[in-house]
């Protein structure tokens, strides 16, 4: 059933001072920081058009994740109940595909400013799309 | 510089009455239907605590995308400047990862009435999670 599936390429990796999980805040929005998007100079064309003050979504491969735990306590909160992990944003999941929502705060050829967010020095970035236009 | 990501594993199937990209609108809130998200009998666990109801992010691999482009005029429109696609929601990009913010309309078994969505018949399913905490 995955023939039609993948493979992910690394467009970009992010640069951050969180070196590591035990830094890292749940989401952005819990006072992460702003951080460095370093992108692949095969893929600097896709870059064309975007400006300081946009709103991107990126999408990352979670590298640290555990691809087998399928049910999980919220927050890692163990007073809340075991919950599948497709009902939570749990970074353990069978594809640990990880969504942030950043604002670009600077643009410097392939390296963009963004932030805040969450995700830890090195993590790859595999997909940059325009602000999410649904909500 | 890919060695740390993936594979991506098929979680489950969008069955859509959209048959072709003809058929599909461009975005889910532009008149998209509602769907059956079947998910792989192995990852059931991972839905317990979903609930009609609930809004979730699924993120899906476009399978009909064309990976090798860079630039596109943004909604397919030849009046609007040839744009990089990470400053699009163009489907064709290096990881055709799609994005559909949904509700959960009912759920029975591993298979989950969604929508709006405007993801074609068969396109796989790579993960859900619930509701957009950030916007």
């Amino acid at each position: 059933m995955t023939d039609a599936i993948g493979p992910l390429v690394r467009i970009g990796t992010n640069r951050s001072t969180l070196r590591s999980l035990a830094d890292a805040p749940r989401q952005g929005d819990e006072g992460a920081p702003d951080a460095w998007l370093e992108i692949e100079p095969a893929f600097a064309p896709a870059l064309d058009g975007l400006r300081a003050g946009d709103g991107l979504v990126l999408i990352t491969w979670l590298d640290r994740a555990d691809r087998g735990v399928l049910a999980t306590h919220p927050r890692n909160d163990p007073s809340l109940p075991l919950t599948g992990v497709f009902a939570t944003r749990s970074p353990d999941r069978p594809n640990p595909l990880g969504l942030h929502q950043v604002t670009v705060r600077a643009i410097e050829g392939v390296r963009l400013r963004i932030g805040p967010i969450e995700a830890i020095d090195g993590t790859p970035v595999v997909d940059v799309k325009i602000g999410w236009g649904g909500s």
